[in-house]
């Protein structure tokens, strides 16, 4: 065959890999809407087939041989061409993959169903110790999982780039040991001031006007409902299903405002990052996005950059006082402003706000690294979680379900995968620096509604990418540095000394 | 290997293939329910790649293997065993998928896909010449495909088969040779009697209230909703991804009642079958149903032997003039029976009432035949409708759009499917007199609400056995002979006899 057909060979083959991965993809996205309590058994099978198919065409021998042949052909080529960059991600999946024996991944499901099962309980009982031997199966599989990678810089290195093509542990601690004192002392000044008030953000807000509030917005944000849509769900997720269908999910809660609102507007940024890609990206498996960090980068950015900013509020609040006037009539667009930025250390991860939330990654990332280094137990985790969060958030959790118990992500085998969210939030402010200096009337544009200029900065510098780069390499790209987070305590620190008079 | 092990080889093949079309179902329900259009293209490929590997495994070597060095063993089991029809209905499916060439599969789905898009604009336009080459290349395509089982015994034999395992045309057309004269006898006698009022069936009916009342509906009469749910639709149907999930839709219209109630009860018809298959056929091709008519007999006797009989609504009818008392408070029950039966002989199938839908069928069947005999060439089509719709009708369309137009299934390539459609009605009134027979004072128990005996009844005869029988077969078993058309014409003689005061 001449390079040509074996690059068109495996494009078919990916194309096809694509279609189930999407497939799958709609089946988890119908068990979290839509399907009967009486499918979740057929749905568990039929999502391990299409796993097991997708796996199996992906690790084929027919797979190796041809990015094998490819690989002089690509030498020659321009390294950010398409082809060049679809063998590149395809061999580092495919390494990957084959890598990892058959046994492990088959332990590994039924140690994650098994911890899944056991942390409901455990977390609905608060009893951390019926959960320890799972978690200490989990972390002896990550363990093994690493070893599979060996030799390694750090044994927690193979589980970050899982998430994070490219990233080291040294890069992460790097980060976070810069920015950790930092948030912890800026923290401190805030719980010195006095406090914001956010109790009209509390009151009854209809649900339907709610629903239509978040779809307005991000509608008139630019948001393409023809390749998207919006439905309630427990937990808010986007999922993706090719270049032209990307989905988004909200909940609502009668009396808060701003639980639907920013779940919408942060999905939404995830939506448009997957929707963003380049055409030909599509059935391939660059389609969607570069890792979990950059993904969360754009979320944030739509939540929080944008969506919890002043100019953003001069502009649509009074439409919001329109729809809400009992609630809201009465409340000034400054007073909205400080309440939906109200800071205020909490013991749950996904109630917090943007002052706390890095805190609470950090901690996470720094006990699995911990555990990972055997330098923790796993017996000595509650203990642990307690002292740092009452040393970072200044508060001690009341109990277990109140701290280590209360994240699903262990529980599914998730280790590496928190430092995405607070590298998001770094991204999100660093690339956020660079679109103010490009466009230098941006905070304008938004004060008057109009988002098209940022819209199409991102598109250009980071969405239509998809993941042809890893996160490193786009952001330096982009920045011209690594990902750093000086941009993100200056943005901090400028926004809450100005909301809390610092 | 043993047997034994065979067997379960074979098993875990088929619970793939199971589950690989249980998506593909859920897929296609996506696209009719919830799927942004931006999402056709994408949907397109995945639906191809997911039948492509469905096609692919079944039609596997191993597969082939496995079905012969089973034939011993099972032929020394009880036929009606488990594992007998397993490897029986396999083997059929095997046989049918293994004959026919892919170059056939590949040319069918381009000429089904250039016909289904030239049909929507020939409808449109009442245009058949344009649409006139695509239903030639349709039959010419459907001519190789008979010729892939030659030597047969009549050459549409092959096309019912599909639908109707194991019907032969020579037994259609002795059903319907006896039928047809008699049920134009039918509609000529009730023509000729003063026409009943159903002008209240057509007031404005709130779209909430019609969706409740058909849920009301069937939860009273024993639908499992643990295992389905129901959305809306622009076509009505029923989808089973499992044992477990069997879903359902409706269409609303805000000025006529009939629809959303009838076609609610039609599709729990047919989900009550797929739902009814003992849990044993999940994950194997017997789960679901027997054949298209034996599943059309289910749906039309939710709809029409019990949901539009007078018992029925004894019981029901109070409730709807409760729920709608401007529109049906001064109607009566009797009214309302003979409003919901009226028998208007129209052009449109889909629109058609009990006594005249028969008949639209048999004129799609008879013409199918036709052509396939070479008695009847496509450029004569239009005017053959017309004149046998007069025959049987008394009425000749205005229009192609309403006559050979009307129907999607032939630029889908369906031909061989209608027969389904009619055979499900004497299917249905054959059972019904069994049923009542076996439990005298069913029409006392409908009148009470009391549903149970009667889906007891189907349970035990019909729907457990999911597709373990043929057709023909299992009628056989259950009443004695094989399909009938008496039964339907004694039920339908005695129904509009009273109604129309014949």
């Amino acid at each position: 065959m001449q390079p040509e057909q074996q690059l068109q060979a495996l494009k078919n083959r990916l194309a096809e890999i694509s279609d189930i991965n999407h497939a799958a993809a709609l089946l988890e996205w119908d068990q979290q809407t839509y399907m009967p309590p009486g499918g979740a058994e057929n749905r568990g099978h039929q999502l391990a087939t299409l796993e097991q198919i997708s796996h199996e065409k992906l690790v084929s021998d027919e797979v190796g041989r041809l990015l094998d042949d490819l690989q002089p052909y690509v030498a020659q080529l321009d390294p950010d061409s398409f082809e060049a960059r679809l063998v590149k991600v395809t061999r580092r999946k495919y390494q990957i993959k084959t890598r990892v024996s058959g046994e492990w991944v088959a332990d590994a499901a039924l140690a994650n169903t098994a911890a899944y099962n056991a942390w409901g309980k455990a977390r609905a009982e608060n009893d951390f110790a019926s959960f320890r031997p799972h978690l200490e199966r989990i972390f002896e599989l990550k363990h093994q999982y690493a070893g599979f990678f060996a030799p390694y810089e750090h044994v927690y290195d193979p589980l970050i780039d899982i998430y994070e093509p490219g990233m080291k542990t040294t890069d992460l601690k790097a980060i976070f040991a810069a920015l950790r004192p930092q948030q912890v002392e800026l923290l401190r000044q805030i719980a010195s001031r006095p406090q914001v008030d956010d109790s009209f953000l509390h009151l009854d807000y209809d649900e339907q006007k709610q629903w239509d509030l978040g779809v307005e917005l991000v509608t008139k944000m630019g948001f393409d409902w023809k390749r998207s849509r919006q439905d309630k769900t427990l937990h808010p997720f986007t999922s993706t299903f090719g270049w032209g269908d990307v989905r988004i999910t909200t909940r609502l809660f009668p009396n808060y405002l701003s639980s639907s609102l920013f779940s919408t507007l942060h999905e939404s940024g995830h939506a448009m990052y997957s929707m963003g890609s380049d055409i030909s990206l599509d059935r391939t498996p660059m389609i969607g996005g570069g890792s979990s960090g950059l993904h969360e980068s754009q979320s944030r950015m739509w939540e929080n950059l944008v969506g919890r900013s002043y100019p953003f509020w001069q502009h649509f609040f009074p439409r919001v006082q329109e729809l809400f006037p009992a609630q809201l009539g009465n409340v000034t667009l400054d007073a909205f402003y400080r309440g939906i930025n109200m800071v205020q250390p909490s013991f749950i991860r996904v109630e917090a706000d943007e002052a706390t939330y890095n805190l609470h990654i950090m901690l996470r990332m720094e006990l699995e690294i911990a555990l990972m280094e055997n330098q923790l137990a796993v017996r000595d985790l509650p203990e642990a979680w307690r002292s740092r969060f009452q040393e970072y958030l200044g508060i001690t959790p009341p109990d277990d379900a109140n701290g280590v118990l209360q994240d699903v992500h262990w529980s599914n085998g998730l280790v590496g995968y928190f430092p995405s969210y607070a590298l998001g939030n770094l991204i999100g402010a660093q690339l956020w620096e660079h679109i103010q200096a490009d466009i230098p009337d941006l905070q304008d544009q938004i004060r008057r509604g109009a988002f098209s200029a940022w819209l199409s900065w991102l598109h250009e510098k980071v969405h239509q990418h998809g993941g042809k780069f890893e996160p490193q390499e786009l952001i330096q790209r982009i920045t011209g540095s690594k990902i750093d987070p000086a941009p993100y305590m200056r943005y901090l620190t400028q926004k809450y000394t100005e909301i809390y008079g610092l």
